[in-house]
């Protein structure tokens, strides 16, 4: 990269950082309606990643895909009161259709419990069709005012997976195990120590009677929502007639849970790995999880080391590492090594004449970047190097986003620290405050309710905002 | 099933044995705005099977994958006169989004050729960005007047490729070699036997230069377009500036391509290997390959058969077979017998207290129904045969196909004859005529070309319906 085409540095411009890294690492592009957004084959890489780690989770708990129209007609919408409150200022709607006026406007989906909902009471009919346990991988449709990419589209990929249940406690039972299953991966694909917890009533999804959610810290301190997962009660199963015949022969109201997980979670990859040098993919979701470089001046070297290269990532490939050489001819090697650490792949060989006279490669680790990460090491058992490297590499992703996060979390007792906290992180205070006192604190420091954790201390402390006493711990963040 | 669950046999009916048939085979249902339709797991997961077995062979071709987005604004429609001209009729038109009216109209995209193309002029600089080649999963909406599930629906899944290259032969050579890739899948994966060739002009593609396609005949003899893969020449590149300086320095206009292949597959499937007994999954596509039926009437032998159930689905899994074991309560092996073959499992294994004592069970095939499809075998090596019957079944419905598929191909030299032909399969004729001379036959008979095969005799003949020479044969029939 030419100088002009640095990136800002994340402490100048957090903000600006992200956006330009987006584009630059060829995660993404805009598209060509406001607020629209392409998502480019690197990018797409990494979701479908992000999408086969969740999937086979969800399968594991008994869940299968389906596909349910984008189409969903308007009155299905106003069916759940406090659903359509929710939605109707963010819908898009198709009023014409083969060149005709329709005679009721459909709405482009902005999440699918309505027509879910509608099919799963034509479904169901007895307590032996229950539970049922359907995903959905796809995009909906809300329409923003300000949008970023990857965290904020007017279209935006996700799955949203929707159950019906028997009776209450299994749905509350699934409305967390999934929620776990997001904490999961998480942690153990993208190295992001999120916050389990459950939203306050003012955060929560409309029409839900319990919305729980992962929340993560981001490189600036905000927070960012990473999933979610709603009990809905018996609300959706009222609104649309979803009932079952029970072993007594008696006809009961289901109840049903959605839990969603989108493309945003991109936007926490990036923000919460990278660096001024550009993003930094852990080593799971990443792409391509080693690049090779080749390196020769003369045209003589050439074909031996690109022979050296060419047999080294077979034997990565074999050992299921995603590898690639970059062979483009006319860029030096230091472009390749920038272009690269942009793009965060997590481990780099470099491997020239000198390297092949010796029998070893230069290898360089994303998370370290410069001299220290990077070792000169033997051809010789190099698969199972790599390999350790990229497990390595993952943990301390994961220990660094730990520490930075609890570095950033502070235990404030009053409002004036509360303020001083949630400018650079999350505050973790003791709360007795009703909506509208929480209203008025986000309205002073733009912080909100992240999330009640399900981790709390017991016992009961003094409000900091209220001075009431509260039975309960809430971390406040400022969030994307 | 009882009686009046009954399907109608296909020489009553073919029409509603497949719509029956699909709502039964739960593959779908209809959604609640007309022409929607859900796709429930079970032909979810079949479509699943179908996008990895071509995704593999695409990647193998350097394709990549991304995400465009749904919402076109209409002006990028306009932009191409025949693509426009094609489409116009089609459209689903969002006007209103968040509330307000929108300055200009966004279009559901039809097909992503206008959005792409545009994308393509941002990202393509010189020669070094070429080829170009990409393919997105997603779905589309054609405002269809008749729908009919899988075949027809207002919104429709699919793959969209697109393609741009540095010259005419490149972009010829990418049209034919994916069109290569759709038949390879048809015919190994699916055990359908495609005929190859060209459209007419008539049945291009709405801005293409060359539309290729893979044809295949359905049980009723009549024809489904199954994908296609067209050249689009210059016409997009001109339409939308996508342009690349060469070596010498000079801006030239690119050469794309596009190709799809859609859900309808899933219809292609169910009409060319389905029979009165319900579907017949091709081996290699279903989502469950083998199903096993444990048998007991005393409560006294049912753990026994559930274990081995058990253990036979481990070591079926084991081999990668996808295996399924039926226990649920309450219903008779018989009923389940018949589940099973309405949906098309390749397999089945039943085992009881009896089969236990020998150390065997009864093992049947979906393809060839009742005593004669079925056999007694060992639980020795039972993967083994489970394996090879698989994929014998595979090799039996695509020679049983093949065989059906020329048995219903009349070679015909007068119009009296063809017009015999084509009320019960396909027509192969030496055809001279002109769009005007196609039109007419079409509105007599309702038979169109299909294609013109790359498989040609050869020399020239007289055509059928002009007296014309014609030097070319081509294969008429009456189409989905």
């Amino acid at each position: 990269m030419s100088e002009k085409d640095k990136l800002v540095s994340r402490k100048e411009d957090f903000n600006e950082w992200y956006n330009t890294l987006v584009l630059k690492a060829d995660l993404a592009d805009y598209g060509p309606a406001r607020g629209t957004m392409i998502i480019k084959p690197y990018g797409w890489s990494l979701w479908q990643n992000i999408q086969s780690a969740l999937d086979t989770r969800f399968q594991a708990t008994g869940v299968e895909n389906a596909a349910f129209p984008m189409f969903i007609p308007m009155s299905f919408l106003q069916k759940e009161a406090q659903h359509v409150e929710g939605f109707a200022p963010e819908l898009a709607v198709v009023t014409h259709g083969g060149g005709e006026k329709l005679a009721e406007p459909l709405v482009v989906r902005p999440t699918s419990e309505t027509v879910i909902g509608q099919a799963y009471a034509d479904w169901i009919q007895s307590y032996r069709d229950l539970p049922i346990l359907i995903n959905q991988w796809g995009s909906v449709v809300r329409w923003e005012k300000r949008t970023k990419l990857f965290l904020r589209t007017l279209e935006f990929h996700w799955q949203e997976g929707h159950t019906a249940h028997a009776t209450a406690e299994e749905a509350q039972e699934r409305t967390r195990l999934m929620l776990d299953v997001y904490a999961d991966f998480a942690i153990n694909e993208a190295a992001i120590p999120v916050i389990r917890g459950t939203k306050s009533e003012s955060e929560r999804f409309a029409g839900a009677n319990d919305t729980q959610t992962i929340e993560a810290i981001m490189g600036d301190g905000k927070a960012l929502q990473s999933a979610t997962s709603h009990n809905l009660g018996q609300n959706f199963a009222r609104a649309f007639n979803i009932q079952y015949l029970d072993h007594n022969n008696q006809l009961q109201y289901c109840w049903t849970t959605s839990w969603g997980l989108s493309a945003r979670f991109v936007g926490a990859i990036i923000m919460v790995h990278g660096d001024d040098q550009g993003l930094v993919m852990p080593p799971r979701l990443a792409p391509i999880q080693t690049v090779i470089i080749p390196i020769y001046r003369k045209e003589t070297d050439k074909s031996a080391v690109l022979a050296a290269a060419n047999r080294i990532k077979s034997e990565l490939s074999e050992a299921r590492i995603r590898v690639k050489i970059d062979d483009r001819e006319n860029l030096s090697p230091g472009y390749k090594f920038n272009d690269w650490e942009l793009r965060g792949v997590p481990a780099r060989i470099e491997i020239g004449p000198r390297d092949l006279a010796k029998n070893s490669v230069a290898l360089a680790r994303r998370d370290i970047p410069g001299r220290e990460g990077k070792q000169f090491v033997s051809q010789e058992g190099l698969t199972e190097i790599v390999s350790n490297l990229l497990q390595e590499i993952q943990q301390n992703l994961l220990d660094r986003a730990t520490r930075f996060r609890d570095d950033n979390t502070h235990d404030v007792h009053n409002y004036d620290d509360f303020k001083e906290a949630v400018k650079t992180g999350f505050a973790r205070v003791w709360w007795a405050g009703d909506n509208e006192e929480e209203q008025r604190v986000k309205e002073d420091t733009k912080a909100t309710i992240r999330c009640f954790p399900f981790d709390q201390p017991g016992g009961s402390g003094t409000c900091f905002y209220t001075g009431r006493q509260a039975d309960k711990i809430a971390i406040f963040g400022r969030a994307y």
